[in-house]
């Protein structure tokens, strides 16, 4: 039995591992941190969460990390540092499932989160968990950097033709939407029902927080340095992400073959399925999965990849999860397996 | 394990029990029904669902029926009849998810479905599916009548203050709430998105065929004779039922006792729980729960009792896969439990 | 030219005044208050209106009273006594949007509001601005209380059948659902899009501060005293409301009857329709229109009454000008006509 | 007073020219074509358009054609080459609201609609009605091709950078985003409320018909040949459309200059506005203006252009009665100023 810890377990990503793990026959979950709710029994704060466990403020939980094997952070960004130390102190493992540890380099950590990274070494430490390519570091990891739910859609999506080395890694467009639950549960006027309903917006124009995450991603594979356009957009809808990509195909290579090198790539990952149909948010709702397809537009020989996955799932918890089974040695899909809910 | 045959499998309730019947540990799904989509497999149909079912023909599924220990039904009024005799000769149970064996009397069948009972020996026979009054009865069941949607999320506010005596039974109003679901999958003017979207109407007022079924399991509870007038609403979201009702209270009784009269009715119910907080849909969606909460109006000694379940789970597939189990002596929530999906 | 000021014009009120005053031929904004806009012009707050007016602190606006014929007050309760005092001073009429002058008796306001009244002498002028029963005195009225959303649909329902002295006045239930436009342009945790999206919920459940207003409108047009219950819900969509209100008939009376009592009462008002249709809230959305029906459940002798306005217009702004109009001794339905959107 | 015939007054194109038109002071509905509705009253369909024209059938309409100045044709593509024949022998001016005088080319217009053109004349004297490039040839127009919605913000979006002859004019990527409403008024199982809430898809991916018009449209200002990768994509919402586009800037060029440059492109266009912030749909809701803003990623020298509509007003009938108040020498705006509705 996995013994966990969750810091921030109040918050849409905490929730939803929190939910997951409820299925997860090899796991428990042994403290939970609230700053909002700590004293309260979880299942108080969100019935639905048939959870008995007792909320902990943050020091409480620190104290109690000796009882766990391992702790998710759920934290707002800038403040693992201090979590991931006494972790390791105890010997503890973390999934980070914020920013802090994405980036190699902390200069543009310091560059895009806009706080100085003040845990090098681990830092140096971390491996970036996309289990796709990451498997084998993922096994060894003491902490694993849970990648972004735009990065997970973009960079599942751009892996295959990248590596191929067949399109211009210099003119990358990646056009984003996401559900609002990605936007977490502060309650701001932007947020509110009357204000997203029936509406459609960009955010973070060319400037979103993820953007070097998916480069640094995409530069692993490739022999040129990529760099790319993102921009995120909000949809009236709580769950999913669809990433549109387009990239410009510098070979000439007929659709079907790009179908063929895309299934390849991904012929061994339990959880990314490349399909003929242009794929829905709604297709990966609850699910650990991510559903690919591509078209090739002949008139401007640009390559059009559409990615879908469950941002608080492939996108956060689900993806926190599978990489915790791996970490611990058992099946990836433990805990993971036929979650969906339709309609 | 169990092998289970669905006639019906491509509507919402088809599709919930398919993705419900994943979770299930002691059961197998050997045959599907679909007009529209015989010949297909079942995750072409719907991605997220992860069965490589090939889909059968209403004849082929006939023919198949030796091959299962139980059918569930999930077809328009009026067609079961003549699965439920095929079904008997074969000796294998039924589960009715529709409204054809219901009302005891065929001609309030009649009067209310505007078709003819042809099946009256069977009526008969057929035990409604509401668990938390009729266990013993389901347990023996060969035709299980599931409860409807509506008739689920009221009997269960209702039951408890009818059996106690303490209301006027002639009085009760239920004002029902449903999301879309509820209303099938079929293509019509009055279901797309741009006319439900931003709107909220009520339907079928005093006049919907949950009425007299809500009425028949309150009179098997009451000394008098339940007379209650229904009026089910449109809610724009695609899961969930809320029901407020409203009775006169015929005695002087303080609020904390009507809560503990609640809690002792259902204390061995694993799927109804009564909580002080007014219940919202969310917190039942994708589990089998039914949430109740009452507040007396002491400036009209009235009682409201206010009941939430998700229509596709509790208020028919989970019900559906809650009575299966009870009928084949495993455990009442095999394949129910941690379910939620939360935001 | 009626020359107007808005107090709390950055709210949703007092947005919907200002969209629907851009098309009142006879009247202008002169000012606006906003405490967290002020400073800035009206379109950058919101686009769509296409105002540019400079937003003015709360003091400001009241030293611009003289320059104004009538300000309304979308301000929260408590608030507008002192502007009613200033206002009163310099002749300046005034509409209050919120709850201040509605209830007569200043111990129930005291009672449900939870404020000591301050105002009394200026209570006991104000006229309840419901222009289909009391446009007498709305027309020479100096402070104008307009009626809530909810108190308008609920009242426009029951008046009828209320004032035909045909039904029992002790057991009235009114059940209402309301977008999440009432509930304001606050940001909280309980009203973001993902709380509420995929939600629906009862609130206030029979302690609304409508119900007191309800019931005081009915009692000036009824022989016998009338006590209700009310529980308000929350639609997830951001506009209209529609009360279902449930009436034990006293009389044997056809429902064709009542459809002529309904339609002779209200056969001056500009802005109620009783239909035979079950209205829908989409059909009154950016009207001043009331849309009516009736049913008789013959079954229990009760009349369901439906009713559905859009909250911001007849149940609040629209509402607001077309007493304006009446004041001002301008044809009642200026810059209120053929403002409708479908879909 | 222009007299107007509507053929297609029932689709949502229909529905929102009858309800627009209700404020034009200097235009009346004569006659409206329903299949599915003739001999009813309009207001019998749509309660909320205040409007008493009965509807007629298609051979009634014909018939009418002499009491009219101008019918508007809401009709599927392909049946409209009657209508103008019949148009233009009764000196009656023909605003097509559908695709089928768009495109120059018939072969084109084979090629994307899948229907022979049959009205080459009229096909060579229809004039594109997009006012901001076209005015000059509209006042003159018997036959005007009113342009789609995408087409609209897509262009209005791009046609500055374009014609400033700064970009790349082979690698444009527009990645367009709809209502549902878009989508017309039919009922298929893919457009039911249950299928599209919680749910975001593309479709048509690269091959969707407002592809060449688009590029029809800039090539008229452009240099260089323009060709671009065209991606529409389902909003569970009801209205609006926003486009991202996305292109390779040529010059070295600042943000502030290309601001300056689209201000001055639309520097006397009444309907479009250059703005600082980004857009969003809600703030065109409702209303004939088109906000436009643009973002420089200086990493990757790409300009990002995002252009907002209500794809039923600008997009369509908005756009259509603008040009009728050109066609007719009368204001442009009479009838569609100050209609937002918000929130």
């Amino acid at each position: 039995m996995i013994r966990i810890g969750i810091f921030g377990a109040t918050g849409y990503v905490g929730l939803s591992l929190m939910t997951l793990l409820k299925n997860h026959k090899e796991a428990e979950v042994v403290f939970g941190h609230s700053n909002n709710y700590a004293g309260k029994m979880y299942k108080e704060v969100f019935r639905g969460c048939n959870s008995e466990l007792i909320l902990s403020t943050f020091d409480q939980c620190l104290d109690k990390l000796k009882e766990v094997d391992v702790v998710f952070l759920a934290l707002p960004h800038g403040i693992s540092f201090k979590v991931v130390e006494e972790a390791m102190k105890h010997n503890v493992k973390v999934i980070e499932m914020g920013g802090d540890y994405r980036l190699d380099d902390p200069l543009e950590y310091e560059k895009w989160y806009g706080v100085k990274h003040t845990s090098l070494e681990y830092l140096k430490e971390a491996v970036y968990g996309l289990p796709e390519i990451n498997k084998d570091k993922i096994k060894e990891a003491r902490i694993l950097a849970n990648p972004g739910c735009y990065a997970t859609a973009s960079s599942l999506g751009l892996l295959p033709i990248i590596s191929a080395g067949l399109c211009d890694t210099k003119t990358i467009v990646v056009d984003g939407k996401s559900g609002t639950s990605g936007a977490g549960r502060g309650g701001s006027v932007d947020n509110i029902f009357s204000e997203i309903n029936e509406n459609f917006k960009a955010y973070k124009v060319a400037c979103h927080r993820h953007t070097p995450e998916i480069e640094q991603v995409l530069n692993t594979k490739s022999k040129n340095e990529v760099k790319l356009t993102f921009v995120p957009q909000l949809v009236p809808m709580t769950r999913g992400i669809l990433i549109t990509a387009y990239v410009d195909l510098t070979a000439d290579i007929k659709e079907e073959k790009i179908f063929d090198l895309y299934k390849d790539f991904y012929k061994d990952a339990k959880f990314v399925e490349v399909i003929e149909e242009i794929p829905q948010t709604k297709w990966s709702k609850n699910t650990n999965m991510a559903y690919i397809s591509v078209r090739k537009d002949s008139r401007t020989n640009k390559l059009i990849i559409i990615s879908v996955i469950d941002n608080l799932v492939k996108g956060a918890a689900g993806q926190g999860i599978q990489n915790m089974n791996i970490m611990f040695g058992i099946p990836e899909d433990t805990g993971l397996d036929d979650l969906a809910v339709l309609p």
